[in-house]
């Protein structure tokens, strides 16, 4: 088997699905603001959700829906307004979405889904939802993937989106995905999170158990490795619908399920990748990774210490190949270890050598931190249990977008 | 009872104490650099220090003091060079320093306690160690505690060093102290922790295993409630000596005692304050208070994720009243508490109500985050715990100083 990106692949790269992305109003700046994605015929479909106390409503309606609705056929999106604590009157809102949307397109309401972003606490202006989905419902098209992956956009300053083909046995189908975020951005919890939404959409054939299990193990090693500032959001969401048009069925154990599995979690890792790499205000891109740990927990509390460390991304921000960050966030992270024999590379130069300076020449190790991507391995020697994040720098641009950002 | 703070208090407006700052050359600069405090008979002891599991050298030493050590006599501090992963060398050059100091005051090696603070991972120059030493006993003197509170600065702006008088039965004694710290500040553990020193002397007598517990306490309701970075030091100390010159005895369960804890109290509340207030870059002193919670563990987990919270700290730079942002920070906190029962204030105004937007106009939020010091209060009307911190903001100034500082 094997499995290729397609350029400018997108939510519409796989067979029957529409797309576009229109101006609802939703943003000040005239900007697209509404997404809608429609599959041709039923899907099957599977969801990760936000695990925050307070999430949104259409987080909630989208839960419902996953675990009472058969199947999905639509998937609305608007950008400016979360739609967070909003009572009531908020989950009312949501409902009345779904409903404005399976009207307009003539099919049941228990198949159309909703995620929102943007600001928490103001109430939906339904007028704009009735106006996004007039717009965009004549506007679907078998190429507005890219449309719609710019309409989801927030401080986000590119559109991310791809598409592979994955062959096996012969046959062949596509997965497809887009998604936005750039901040709220952090690994904590089992299920994604971050202010990120994706969309995910596959012509394979693959029932919603197996396409739940598939996408939570995909996420993990995906949206839940990335670290940007460490705070969460209220809506995220990451939705997957399969609707079996290129008559690839996905069964339990077959090669196929490797192959869907393995071709989807390349895909999102390329966009979890981009997410970073367009994180607010950053300039690099950090692979922090922990090695020979005593179990998974350690090493994973370790890799998160470093990656969400405000003195080590300033650090990494200004070039400063300053380790002892690196150490006082090993040290305080709660990951059991033997600092005495704990080794440090930055890139392939070493950095610490059981617990001290390896005495690596500076200029060695400025000539890795200046790169605008690098891996930082610690080595615990302790085990054989092992976590990477990635993770940005935090730079005065992080500061400026966050202080002035009122959608 | 009652305490008063005096003017220009510092550790040597207790009877018997001697300091002084001097220039040894740890930092580039020439400023000073290393400091020393003698009281002039045996002191009782005690101390609390970072939970780091790369404790520096000095740390160690200390800790080490606490356990075997009956009284003392002298604590050295170095700024410039933390002495921290350096290994059995940098033991070594710890006790060394030690015994440097005792050797040029004429008192026993085991009543002297180092502290150091600076770079991680550079071997220690004994030279300006010896230096440092030379300089400072001829130059020690009962009005020197200022001196040395300058002395101990590294990205401080500002010296911070207070005293307080109490006033009990009849009798008087005095508590002093320095601290330093401005970066690596967080309050994650049970025991203090940020780039922080902090130096406390007392003429009360009160045996060492009292003195400990009183200033675990106070700690725990000072040091260990503010956050600036979230990031906590490899070199984190709070050392107390008590000399009983002032011949007042702190009996256990005694008014005396009593009032011993609440001036400790009030004169480590009064640092932490002017830590977060120094804090790097900081713009902003906003205690997050979190009352009516199910459990203590609760209202810290929910307080402690707000005061951490980049995108709160970076709206409070920008004066933007976005309460979601704090919404958020709650909603992924890990505390337990029913979102549609929160409330929360700006200072007095109401800001959420029941979960929702208390409807208040923008105009009065504005006001109260415009203020350089405010409160924000989440109520959870679902128990009878409560917690707060003292939080700084995160402006562009933490950045630079972060991106650029090699001390």
């Amino acid at each position: 088997m094997s499995f290729d990106f397609i350029e400018n692949g997108s939510p519409t790269t796989p067979q029957g699905f529409l797309a576009t992305g229109v101006t609802a109003g939703f943003k000040r700046s005239g900007a697209p603001d509404f997404a809608m994605v429609l599959s041709e015929t039923a899907a099957e479909f599977a969801g990760v959700f936000t695990s925050c106390t307070f999430a949104a409503a259409p987080v909630r309606l989208c839960q419902k829906l996953v675990q009472e609705s058969d199947s999905l056929r639509a998937v609305i999106i608007n950008s400016g307004n979360a739609n967070a604590c909003t009572g009531d009157q908020g989950m009312a809102s949501a409902v009345k979405s779904c409903e404005i949307a399976a009207g307009a397109l003539g099919i049941p309401v228990e198949t159309v889904a909703v995620a929102s972003t943007g600001r928490i606490g103001v109430q939906m202006d339904m007028s704009l939802i009735e106006k996004g989905v007039a717009l965009a419902v004549p506007a679907l098209s078998a190429d507005g993937g890219n449309l719609a992956a710019e309409a989801i956009m927030t401080t986000d300053t590119v559109p991310k989106a791809a598409a592979v083909e994955v062959k096996v046995n012969g046959k062949s189908f596509r997965i497809g995905a887009m998604v936005k975020g750039a901040g709220m951005i952090d690994p904590h919890l089992t299920t994604p999170h971050a202010t990120m939404i994706c969309v995910i959409t596959t012509d394979a054939a693959i029932p919603k158990v197996q396409l739940q299990k598939i996408l939570a193990v995909s996420a993990d090693n995906s949206f839940n490795r990335i670290t940007v500032d460490g705070d969460m959001s209220t809506n995220d969401t990451v939705l997957i619908l399969a609707n079996g048009l290129s008559k690839v069925e996905i069964l339990p154990g077959s090669a196929e399920e490797t192959a869907f599995a393995e071709a989807l979690q390349a895909l999102t890792q390329n966009l979890a990748r981009r997410m970073v790499l367009d994180g607010e205000g950053a300039t690099k891109f950090v692979e922090v990774k922990v090695v020979n740990a005593r179990s998974t927990e350690d090493a994973r509390k370790a890799a998160e210490a470093v990656g969400n460390s405000l003195l080590c991304k300033t650090a990494w921000f200004g070039n400063d190949p300053n380790w002892g960050r690196v150490v006082a966030a090993l040290g305080y992270s709660g990951a059991k270890f033997d600092a005495a024999k704990c080794d440090i590379y930055f890139g392939e130069v070493p950095v610490v050598k059981d617990g001290g300076d390896a005495g690596t020449p500076e200029e060695d190790l400025l000539a890795t931190v200046k790169e605008r991507e690098f891996t930082i391995t610690c080595d615990f020697k302790d085990g054989d249990a092992e976590y990477w994040v990635w993770a940005s720098d935090l730079s005065y641009e992080y500061v400026k977008i966050n202080a002035d950002y009122h959608t």
